[in-house]
């Protein structure tokens, strides 16, 4: 029963729980090959209750030798998993490209990403600033009280829930950030794969357990299921094993998973990426000067792998007045020269076009995209409204998943400030301005830090950098917690705590706060940072 | 309509909303001395949800203004809290205690540290850390795509609501850590006050609200409200202004606050430092070179300030013999010669006097404390159990706030890891070795890094040291938030959160940020600490 693809590797259709395959026992899914509009083989299975719990007690029992690995044993172990990655690096490109419709120089520029996000967390690791050692010596002869030896580093919080997106079947999936930051971490990962790309899910998660075999880890390290999110998904949440959440999607389904969190009798924290709209503002000097070449960017950010990315420019907010006439107009000739591409899947592409049409009802049509004749084809949409109205309306402020936007044209700038303080949380804010717009810039930018997680500048959002200074986060309803990123090395934090070592004898000291300073790690030592 | 205390200061009995003095509308509340058995004017009156509307208000409105100053401007104003406190430390020592039953002595240490925590922060903020400031320089000659520039800081959250402790009038209540931490992290605060100590509170509020003025900040910086915590409490936590809460309390208090903000259509953080019985293991070889000893210091932990700590040592753990005999035996026996003390208030001591109580009926009983006469004499208990009673009963692990303590007798070390492992989240977990119990110690700690937020080794819980390295929090239900603490300097970090800046123009960079390195911070540079 395996399907083969590209002739190479073969897929079995079962999950992977501990390193064993299973197959599941309820909802059959099969992906969609949106470009051939045909289902793929093989058939995928969901996981039942007894999986879940399969998986956490494999993750719980591996919790304990996994976290205490060395950082340069977890290092090398995210470095096999990358190697793994690209050993079956063609085979998954197809079967991703199959899977999700997005064009071939995506996937391959993904599956990079996704082998260089592990390698950084792999640099993280060995760079050691995440044990967070910090060291307050002893006062032995302070008066009244003497001062104990006092020294903190963090600890990873026990097993992760990680559940993939359907945008990403590479970067924020089986093997995405989340999981790589908790696996850095030293967080044993049960993964709920996506049925958007179960095929693509499975040969990832081989790769990550050939590399937990081969490190010598406890099986339990890592597992993927497959399962509904009102379903397994909660489930998972709500197993007292699971220690934390990371998620990326949708504002219901990330919602759902925050409040099952919080109504456990542990109540446990929830990453959840879930909506944003970015805002594009557009001041006055650069619409004057650049007004058309800005329309044409716009379009192409707004069309780029058929608007499916969180960061997806769905707002441009300007002042009215030829400016953004001429902005508009270019917009909308590069509009209508952009073709139908395929979107993920047919549910993906129903509640876009679901979503354009309730924007027609409330918004002016500024111009489509080409029509497509595929099911999933995304036909892209430009709208505008004044900001007075959108200011006033829920459902304009709504994110449309795909190629669609919406022009705010506002009075003055001083409107443009309102709808700064009137949007909700976004991933990303952006602004065009020209030398002459500083001032007004200025005065834009302390609105905006309050309002998105970054804040860009004469580019688009639609890339998101994976570094050490991204945040690729915001306010809710962004995400559910404001202080934390998805994107980037700071991701490891998100699955760390602090722990205090008060008059530990030494023989016992974790080697990151241990005398002599044996990994030569950064310590605050006395409030002062040091490598001493 | 005044009152005064040590002929110095007057009290009026009202509450300060943004720097104005308001009489409450509701309930009248008067301080108890505890000591001398009597009310204490002037009256209060709690607050209503105007007063809550007014205060959220005015520290949204301070906020824009309030976050722009520099670090030393928080700092210097900080330090002005601190002296102003100073200032009145006579009065507001008398008061304190009067309010409190603590002895004189306590409350100067609690002054002492109260002054020198809002100076910790102050400190704090001119090192600079705090602003978490990484670079990622621009790749503009990268392939396939050129790297923008990329910096990190930190801001703050927005307006936090504090909740003050009763057992630390001044160092968990109107200027104590929450406060602090929040203020320097730039965030307006609005005070909850107990209702146990108005008097204290109003003083100290007086003291912050002066340093507001004399900073020349925003009048809406700081505010101190009094009110019930169901109303008026879940009234500040649910206003949308309010973007954080920093709770010291009991667990069903913190869980209400917990609740409702998660609740909220906007979910917001909540730090709720809720219940914790500190549980001590004391291992064979430290029972029996020193039981008798370690038996009357922990008596000596247990009885300090009637128990009212949050780091009680409510809890020890050992293996039943002779060591544990003896330490039993010499516990039995301090306790028997020690006086009882006052606790906070009568409703206080009459919950004590309940959880006794249902001890009573679940363990077996070692000895009791001299009784006490008052109303709200603290009658200390020891109880004994053994260790499969306590691991099947919740009952046992409930907190009984004050003097009161459980011996858990096991039959070998294997179940005292068994109750290691059984046990809740806590604040502490103590440790007594000796030399020839470093290899159990050794096996027991990687229990208890994943059960409390600070480990000691030899020493008492009782002792919460104000540094760098100290983490008072810890995992479920000893905290909401594992991922923090509530004191030590890194408490500034949970009000704050990241924010990315992409290609923003040099002369719009925040300064910690900001080319050159004019604040001569430590920065993440391309990954690497530097202060370049």
């Amino acid at each position: 029963m395996t399907a083969t693809i590209s002739g190479a590797t073969s897929l079995t259709g079962q999950m992977l729980i501990a390193g064993a395959p299973v197959r599941g026992t309820g909802k059959e899914v099969r992906a969609f090959d949106p470009a051939a509009g045909q289902p793929l083989e093989p058939v995928y299975q969901h996981g039942d209750n007894t999986h879940v719990d399969a998986a956490c007690a494999a993750a719980a029992d591996a919790f304990a030798q996994y976290r205490a690995t060395t950082s340069e044993q977890r290092a090398a172990f995210l470095d096999t998993i990358a190697t793994n990655i690209e050993a079956v690096g063609e085979a998954l490109i197809a079967r991703a490209v199959a899977e999700s419709g997005l064009p071939q120089a995506r996937i391959t520029g993904e599956l990079g990403r996704t082998t260089g996000q592990l390698r950084l967390f792999a640099s993280v690791l060995r760079e050691g600033s995440w044990n967070g050692a910090r060291i307050d010596t002893a006062l032995p002869d302070r008066t009244p009280l003497p001062r104990p030896d006092l020294r903190q580093r963090h600890i990873p919080l026990g097993p992760v829930a990680v559940f993939s997106a359907s945008n990403f079947p590479l970067a924020f999936s089986v093997a995405g950030g989340d999981t790589a930051s908790a696996l850095a971490a030293g967080c044993p990962v049960v993964v709920k794969g996506h049925d958007a790309h179960p095929g693509t899910s499975e040969l990832v998660a081989r790769a990550v357990t050939d590399a937990v075999t081969t490190s010598g880890l406890p099986a339990g390290t890592f597992s993927l299921l497959f399962g509904s999110g009102p379903g397994l998904g909660i489930a998972l949440v709500t197993d007292p094993r699971i220690k934390a959440v990371g998620f990326t999607g949708s504002r219901s389904g990330g919602m759902a998973l925050v409040s099952a969190a919080a109504a456990r009798p542990e109540p446990i924290p929830v990453y959840a990426e879930m909506s944003s709209i970015n805002p594009v503002f557009v001041l006055d000097g650069a619409l004057k000067t650049r007004g058309a070449e800005l329309g044409r960017a716009f379009v192409a950010s707004l069309t780029m792998g058929s608007g499916q990315f969180c960061t997806n420019p769905g707002l441009v907010i300007a002042v009215d007045g030829p400016g953004l006439d001429t902005f508009a107009a270019a917009a909308r000739d590069a509009l209508a020269g952009s073709p139908a591409t395929p979107m993920l899947t047919p549910t993906i592409a129903r509640s876009y076009a679901s979503g354009v049409e309730a924007l027609s009802g409330a918004a002016q049509l500024v111009g489509r995209g080409a029509p497509g004749t595929s099911e999933t084809a995304c036909h892209a949409a430009l709208f505008s409204t004044d900001a007075q109205t959108f200011l006033a309306s829920e459902a304009l402020q709504a994110e449309v998943f795909g190629s669609s936007s919406l022009i705010v044209r506002c009075a003055d700038f001083e409107q443009m400030r309102a709808v700064a303080e009137g949007i909700e949380g976004q991933l990303t804010a952006t602004v065009h301005a020209d030398d002459s717009d500083l001032d007004d810039a200025g005065r834009l930018l302390p609105l905006l830090e309050l309002k998105a997680g970054r804040i860009l500048f004469g580019g688009w959002p639609t890339g998101v950098e994976v570094c050490h200074a991204m945040v690729h986060g915001g306010p809710f309803p962004a995400t559910s917690d404001s202080r934390s990123t998805s994107v980037g090395s700071q991701a490891i934090e998100r699955y760390l705590r602090p722990v205090c070592y008060q008059d530990v004898p030494a023989p016992l000291l974790p080697s990151a706060i241990a005398e002599g300073n044996p990994e030569k790690l950064w310590r605050r030592v006395d409030g002062r940072l040091t490598q001493d």
